[in-house]
């Protein structure tokens, strides 16, 4: 039947990669794991909407689990919080794949944990990787696959303009949508508008892997101030209110900005004649341009890569790895 | 000094990633070869239009290459031409690239050879890789890595739109640049026009990475007939007249063309509108369309694509191994 697979975190994210897990030929759903008591004990195949699996959902990593070859761990954004389920699932022997956006390249903010679970993964023998559309691909894995066509680079600039009207109130809340511009700031202030996480993670992936040595990276959120109404079933957003949060970061080195990355998110962007898409600019010998037009969507494109590394984890040597450890990143049935 | 590179094959490819070597921190040119018996025996910097190196160029490969780590072939396209360069580097313990077009994925036409070299580059511990702008970057390596954000994969189509006014006379020949429809026809019968060289390798390479089994790669070679004048330094084109190749190439699976890879090569194309550029469409779950516009220079991008390739190489896993087997290829500073 192929690897045997647990998904940690019956999210929308963790219940969409189970869902593909149950359709990829060489993988087999054994597991599923959520915190919420609602779920426990009833059907997995039922909890995905579909055929009953025989398989009853966990509430905590269950040392039943210590057969399968793989976890996906979709519980949380931060390095900090998945550590503890990373670690039962390391010293339980298991290969690991989380789609928490800082264990894209935990080395940029949380160096003693990456050093950490390095250390455990090498110890049982297993392989640990962050991954996801972004970070994981977008605006890292993909900017540096690009660029090695390039003779020399000057700068790397990659901007990321998607729309969030599909999401629901947790994510209107962490990039400000509906709030007024003084709100917006406060929120920001506060920390909860956080915008987009993982450009520490994105930049360092891309200036380690490519050599650059960065003397500080920056950021910046900003409100997108709606010109009309927008509207979605979650929210409305009036003239003069916040339709989403730009979030750039940059890399610097002797003051210039060498690697700049943007992200706009916002409810309804085509109300303003915005176009979504992802767009890498190299300039350099030669200058590069690549667009991907719509944007590569979030939600399916995070559950496609975290699922399509399956095999290329299992197979990689033991530690904490990152996508530029891997082979080219691919497809499978 | 880092890396110590070889580079045989002196002509404008050769030539060029020569240079490159030089201006790249971790690598260092320690010898140059070229059949051209003007070339004996002059300093490699002069005949790369540069300062003197202080080497002198070869004729052939010579035992006091022994000491390098990896030498780049820039001699032919084909795989039957290298082997014989191939094996003499790698019987004496050098890592090899070469830029010869089949063999970016040598077991598609050359399966025999493309064994022999795996077996040899084994017994010596040391790996062979063949890469390129395309084959080897555009119209495979980048697919693969798209697919990677795929649920769901139902075609692959991928075209590169590309203007060959920079070329020589050599270029023209083999892409029937300047011929009438009828010579362009006979042309193609006799195996003089080729079109493009590295269908089979991108097409294999993609089936095999992503678990498709084809059951059959076919090829096609249209003249594409210029409406006006085109004219470059080497030849000129009156209406009626061949522009260009376009070239097609399809993998099938049931009847259905499931790979489709397009390659319409000529003189000025912006004469009649066309714009140049890189396309890839993957249908399925979610669609996605990427573009590089314009498309990624050729002799720049393959030049940039062995070069960064180097460090890659040398800390492989001995055999022969593709693009797909290494890590995410990426610029070296």
């Amino acid at each position: 039947m192929g690897f045997k697979i647990v998904v940690w975190g019956l999210g929308a994210m963790g219940s969409g990669m189970a869902r593909l897990i149950t359709e990829k030929r060489g993988l087999e759903l054994v597991g599923g794991i959520d915190r919420d008591q609602n779920k426990k004990g009833k059907d997995l195949g039922k909890i995905l909407g579909g055929e009953s699996l025989g398989i009853k959902v966990e509430n905590d990593f269950n040392y039943t689990f210590k057969d399968a070859d793989l976890v996906i761990i979709a519980t949380t954004s931060f390095t900090r919080e998945v550590f503890p389920q990373i670690e039962r699932a390391v010293n339980n022997g298991l290969n690991v794949i989380t789609i928490a956006e800082e264990m894209a390249y935990p080395e940029a903010q949380e160096a003693e944990l990456a050093d950490k679970i390095d250390k455990l993964a090498r110890e049982n023998g297993v392989t640990v990787l962050g991954t996801g559309v972004n970070p994981g691909f977008v605006l890292d894995t993909l900017v540096v696959t690009l660029s090695a066509v390039s003779c020399k680079i000057n700068k790397i600039k990659a901007t990321r303009v998607n729309d969030l009207s599909p999401f629901g109130p947790t994510v209107m809340k962490t990039q400000g949508v509906g709030t007024t511009p003084e709100e917006f700031k406060e929120g920001v202030e506060k920390g909860e508008i956080t915008g987009h996480i993982g450009f520490p993670e994105s930049i360092r992936m891309i200036a380690d892997t490519i050599g650059w040595d960065l003397d500080e990276i920056k950021e910046k959120r900003e409100p997108i101030i709606s010109n009309t109404h927008r509207e979605t079933p979650y929210i409305k957003v009036e003239p003069g209110m916040v339709a989403g949060c730009n979030h750039i970061a940059w890399g610097l080195k002797d003051g210039k900005k060498i690697i700049e990355l943007e992200h706009p998110q916002q409810i309804c962007p085509e109300k303003e004649g915005v176009e979504t898409g992802d767009y890498i600019e190299i300039s350099g010998d030669p200058d590069l341009k690549l667009r991907i037009k719509p944007e590569i969507p979030g939600g399916k494109g995070t559950q496609a890569v975290a699922v399509n590394m399956i095999p290329a984890v299992i197979e990689a040597r033991p530690g904490l790895v990152s996508m530029m450890d891997l082979p080219v990143p691919r497809y499978i049935k």
